[in-house]
């Protein structure tokens, strides 16, 4: 037996998600579904850094898998793209010790979301970015940014639908967002996320944006765990798991 | 009874193409429906500068009808967006003349065909380019782009499954392409265009890229009619009707 680790990217747009469900089109089931056909009938199961949402693409995404069979890890990834459907791409594989672990192993995750500013929709981007006639205030994003930095209890920036046990304290190491002609485009890289954490945080960005919170508040918010209604969760086209660090 | 005159624009990808069709989802069927139920079940015939294969994109095409309602100009946009699928999107609507008519008034179209040069599928473009291993020698294409340009009988340039009567005499004012990084944009401007011409122009260029076809070969079809094996219709994802021009 064999871990391999393998690095992958796919189009969230027709998936419900990366975690495998009955009865529906998930990342994890067309991958386990290729290896199963390939290990003649018998179940792999594979494992991710973590899950995606419904519509969540992810740029670069870590699996790994165990496996008997005698192919040549620069050959695993022909193998696998050639029978892939054409929204799941893989583009590494390399063999790893028997302690690694795709989720448990990782150190820091990169997540970007993508915001297009537009009057009028953009028919090709429509899946891919999150698109919005709104107009932002750079130097109040920029100050929601550095509240954001640094280590907090995350409880108020997270889903209520969280199944986390434990604390929900993380570190961000970065939180940035940049400007570029008609898009911004945020950056967020930490220790671990919560569930919509990401969605979250960039939605009570531009809310500051358009002045309709305050550092102070979201300051506030660490406290009290909870943030009424600022920062509703943005749609899952504008996020992209950008990239997934192990030591 | 005013003429209306709308610039449009459609990712392909979900449709049967332009053309209305029993039981297919098709651009002109959509838009059709929206304007059957904003004239009260009146049905509302449009007319196009030309159709476009399933999978073809538009970043610019036009429309025209004829509408008894009244509602101001700049109006009409606004109401056909709230009503359209979010693939298709309306970027201007104008009062036209009665003699205009989006086929026969254009002067000139531009197509754009995509080709992205990659060892590993872009999961994100599967939809916009068409992505290809091959090496191209760009003199070679220079050579070959310089063929097609002035007026010539396409015949040996278009599907034999081709509806169109008359002469297959079109000019093309300017036919280049670009490398930028890792991709190729082709450009064909001209006063018309046969049944996948475009695609099949792009392939021969592309052919001459891979020293398969000489610029004295390409010229020897113009007069046999014929082009044998050479230039397979590439598929349609990467082609974009880019604009069209009226008077």
């Amino acid at each position: 037996m064999e871990k391999l680790k393998c690095t992958i990217s796919y189009d969230g747009t027709l998936f419900s998600g990366y975690q495998i469900q009955p009865n529906k089109r998930t990342v994890q089931g067309e991958i386990e579904a290729v290896l199963q056909t390939m290990h003649k009938g018998k179940f792999i199961r594979i494992h991710s850094s973590g899950r995606t949402d419904a519509g969540v693409h992810a740029r670069h995404q870590v699996i790994h898998f165990e496996t008997g069979l005698h192919i040549r890890t620069e050959n695993w990834q022909k193998a696998l793209n050639a029978q892939l459907p054409d929204d799941i791409v893989v583009h590494d594989v390399e063999r790893v010790d028997a302690q690694f672990h795709a989720r448990f192993s990782a150190i820091e995750k990169e997540y970007r979301y993508f915001v297009l500013l537009t009057d009028t929709r953009d028919v090709f981007l429509r899946n891919y970015r999150y698109m919005t006639t709104d107009e932002f205030d750079d130097a109040n994003m920029q100050e929601a940014c550095d509240v954001f930095k640094g280590t907090h209890d995350f409880t108020a920036f997270s889903s209520a639908r969280a199944t986390v046990k434990g604390d929900k304290v993380r570190t961000l190491y970065e939180v940035t967002f940049e400007r570029r002609a008609n898009e911004l485009m945020f950056m967020l890289r930490g220790n671990g996320f919560l569930y919509h954490m990401v969605r979250i945080i960039v939605s009570v960005i531009l809310d500051a944006g358009k002045s309709i919170v305050s550092p102070e508040e979201i300051k506030t918010m660490f406290i009290t765990k909870n943030r009424g209604n600022i920062g509703q969760t943005l749609p899952p086209q504008g996020l992209y798991l950008w990239d997934v660090k192990y030591n």
